[in-house]
């Protein structure tokens, strides 16, 4: 037996309560090495004693490791067990003493593995509202510009020209209020916005005042108006919080340039010397932007006065979640506190983080609930746009990236093809809607919330920021083109039980890509054939991306079956 | 390469920051499997143009894997990384994306490992003086009878007879006082107390009001004594904080019993009922003791009054850490709050849980600094006491419990052979001192703390408890036994800077286990022979458990060389 492959881990994605009672308990082990696994369990002071014994089932396997779990519903909150395992005609037991022919129950308490007692104040319950989110992503200058009386003389970009790093279109709140209804024909039900406060920038990530709107964008009524107008439609506002850095021209950093380090504001910033050099940067900035300098959150100043920040404009808007700017810049410690001052005052607050890398230490329920999921972005370019990937590697690769995390965590994950911060994903495959189309299956059908990039349903192509902010193409969206159209029926499909409940498979059939979910006996089944042969079609389709797929699916294309 | 052995995780004990800007990283591959491992990193927005590489050092083996180390020090605090791995002729890169035959480095900020920014907040920082801390533990009822004349008609037990579960044998705080040069004699600088606070019980885990010293063992006035003698001698103090759960018999429990649902303190249980029924225990309780409720520590109100009494005595006087009872069984939540509270009044006040098992969710710098180290007892049973190891199992178990977590917390974990909850270790190995002797010996040569449970040096027997906690027997302990001289030398050992800050490599030299120690150019090492054969010995040996060791190493004996 591949011993070397095993991994468990208690207060891990490998051991994980959903509730008071029920735990979820996974174990890695080598691909395709062992038969069985039962979890042998019982309580902590009576486990010699007494013992429960389950089959484990081998839900998810990806490249190089099969993964079994099971569901146990506790009595004793005082959680002890090992593993047994089958291995050809072998018998092991697994423990935190490792692999071994036997195991002496009588010493569990030194070596067993052991959740002491599952602490409600632990639990990481989900935002329930995420498992049915249809998330649509506004960069507000370039979506829609709705009050036609204020001040332009700003505005410098013709709408419907290429925008570059200074360009301002002209967008704002107005026109986000004005497009509801065509965001509820698109099936979304929740709207993540770019920052909306007081900055000199087109995209605002520099903020000056977080307690006031960009006049670019509108005043305080529109602001309350997009609030209203979305709630009477049930549509959410996730908003951005970016508490990692803050614009120089803020009241803070500008009383240290005044003032150096008898400024009452010296420590809120991170500064090597007694007054701030702009020219050579003597403090911590966001990047190399000098223009953008770092909160010093480790100061408890600070610290107040940015969750403050976001208190605010929850309690006073009642806003739906936060999605964190350079949040993996940002201190453990400081999300610890954020997040117990936002779940205080409104539990199904989402908060999502933006860590483009494997985010598990911040996932823990200690700290955030969910991340902007680039790796599933990554994933699906190796597939569709850099032929990195065969089926039956990106369907590991879907695992494998579902294994990182918990249960409760896979089920809010804000899953996207792309952003404001990457090339649009159309462009990446060269234009090929085809691909997009397929693509957009399998963001609908993977577990979490799907995020659509504002245009992506009109085909808006674009590079690599600033490329990836064009204006939209009003006319081109009112017009129900094919993308579109897919992006309707998926949101309606999203909506089926099976899709916000069920459990998820993803395997390669032949050079087939296939992502399976299923709950109550039933089975939704999309298929993706990215490979060069034309595969016969028998099912009960009631989704494709050609009208010709009803007796066989064509290279490029996907079709979804209902089984 | 076997690529299923592979592990590397972000904040973890893989990557772990040692200060504001230096960082040890691991990574773990599969034994003698690869022969050179190299760290290529950068900056996290310059990492495609900058790179460095740097080869890392298989510093750790155990049964399963190698372990490869390299510390950084960084000037740009946002690090990216990524593995190459020699393997044979091949070359390998391990990022987020697993292993590769080549990296796109223009796509790292999708996969590249990424230690986004150190935050200050988020460092570990030791507790320096646990490095050459040296431990002892003292079960105050059976330690010393110092007060003659305070009020002994609760003593049932005479000095020196064996102890039952309610046996008060009349040891005491004055008792301590009048050792203390004992105990330096031993070469202790740190003592562990077991609780001292009122209580019905002789071991006074079932505290009734943590504000008061037990009048069995003393007044205020004693413990003042205590502490101002202990200081004048350099003796630190660490006291027993049992916050999961406290005596049926406090203010707060009786209100309960009596005013059910409307006792301002019924949250501060968890109670399954509007009235306590302690006959059918409808309420949470240590282990299945109904005298014991559980603390609520959910309860805001329960947190403040516990972290209070934490802070009472440390601003009162000065002590110098806390041990957790029953530690693992209280959340994380309440945890982070107690190290918050902790550190901000005195940051070198070390906080030890009781935890048994794997415990690594808890020691990563948000929560303990250490614990009690069962693991390396249990280690140490199996090879003394259950004949369960060859010594090159044993080392290699050693590594694996080393692997378990970061460096600066291995650093001060506090390492035992036995305490006041297992059988003595003399007794489980059969009374065979010169077993007791080698352990004592890795007990004080590996990395951490050595703690010596009061009465080792006498070579005191006992098996579990309430055996384990027989009196003290004094007239033996005025004498220098060969147990005694033992420790003191290896007392004076530990201050030697190799054992402060020495490097430790583990191995085992045929049947020989060996455990050395490095620092700078100089090596103290040790050899175990606990096998059936006589090696000849040739070095330069400053410690041997017998004097008969100058030329050769018999069955059961130990050295100690300086290299």
């Amino acid at each position: 037996m591949k011993e070397i492959a095993l991994m468990h881990r208690v207060d891990s994605e490998y051991c994980c309560p959903l509730s008071k009672n029920t735990i979820e308990i996974r174990l890695r082990t080598a691909k395709n090495d062992v038969s069985h696994v039962y979890i042998i369990y019982g309580g902590k002071y009576s486990f010699a004693e007494n013992k429960n014994r389950q089959e484990m089932i081998r839900r998810y396997s990806d490249g190089l490791y099969d993964y079994f779990t099971v569901i146990l519903k506790l009595e004793d909150l005082r959680l002890v067990y090992i593993f047994e395992i089958l291995c050809g005609k072998k018998i092991f037991f697994y423990s935190e003493d490792g692999l071994n022919s036997n195991y002496d129950f009588k010493l569990n308490y030194y070596n067993a593995f052991q959740v002491a007692y599952i602490n409600d104040a632990d639990v990481h319950y989900e935002v329930e509202w995420m498992r049915s989110a249809r998330f649509y992503q506004i960069f507000i200058d370039r979506f829609d510009c709705g009050n036609d009386t204020k001040d332009k003389s700003y505005i410098n970009l013709v709408w419907g020209e290429i925008p570059n790093s200074k360009s301002f279109a002209g967008g704002d709140l107005k026109g986000i209020v004005r497009r509801l209804d065509y965001l509820i024909d698109l099936g979304i039900n929740t709207i993540y916005l770019t920052p909306i406060f007081q900055s000199v920038s087109n995209h605002k990530y520099d903020i000056k005042d977080y307690y006031k709107i960009d006049s670019q964008f509108g005043g305080v009524e529109d602001f309350e108006e997009l609030i209203a107008e979305a709630k009477r439609r049930n549509i959410k506002i996730v908003m951005d919080a970016v508490f990692n850095h803050v614009s120089s021209d803020c009241i803070q950093f500008q009383d240290v340039i005044l003032k150096g380090k008898s400024s009452e504001y010296y420590d809120w910033f991170i500064i090597n010397g007694d007054v701030i050099d702009m020219k050579n940067v003597n403090y911590e900035c966001f990047a190399s932007c000098n223009y953008m300098p770092k909160w010093n959150t480790s100061n408890e100043k600070v610290q107040k006065f940015l969750i403050d920040i976001a208190l605010y404009w929850i309690l006073r808007y009642d806003i739906d979640g936060w999605r964190l700017d350079v949040s993996d810049e940002v201190s453990h410690n400081f999300w610890r506190m954020f997040r117990k001052a936002i779940k205080r005052e409104k539990k199904d607050c989402v908060i999502i983080g933006e860590n483009w890398h494997n985010a598990n230490s911040y996932l823990r329920g200690d700290q955030y609930d969910s991340i902007m999921n680039y790796a599933f972005t990554k994933a699906c370019l190796d597939f569709f746009a850099f032929n990195k990937f065969t089926a039956k590697e990106f369907a590991e690769k879907l695992i494998e990236l579902l294994m990182r995390n918990t249960y409760p965590v896979n089920n809010m994950m804000l899953n996207l093809l792309d952003s404001h911060d990457t090339d649009r994903f159309i462009t990446r495959v060269g234009g090929d809607k085809e691909k997009l189309k397929c693509a957009l299956a399998i963001l609908y059908m993977y577990l979490g919330a799907p995020c659509i990039y504002y245009g992506t349903e009109i085909g808006l192509e674009g590079g690599y920021d600033p490329d990836c902010r064009r204006t939209m193409d009003w006319d081109k969206a009112e017009k129900n083109g094919e993308l579109k159209t897919l992006i309707k029926t998926l949101a309606k499909l999203k909506k089926d039980e099976i899709l916000i409940n069920g459990e998820i498979k993803i395997y390669a059939d032949e050079e087939l890509f296939r992502l399976e979910r299923s709950y109550k006996g039933k089975t939704l089944r999309l298929t993706v054939n990215e490979s060069k042969k034309i595969y016969p079609l028998d099912g009960n389709i009631i989704l494709a991306s050609s009208e010709n797929n009803q007796k066989k699916l064509g290279c490029g294309q996907f079709v979804i079956e209902r089984m």
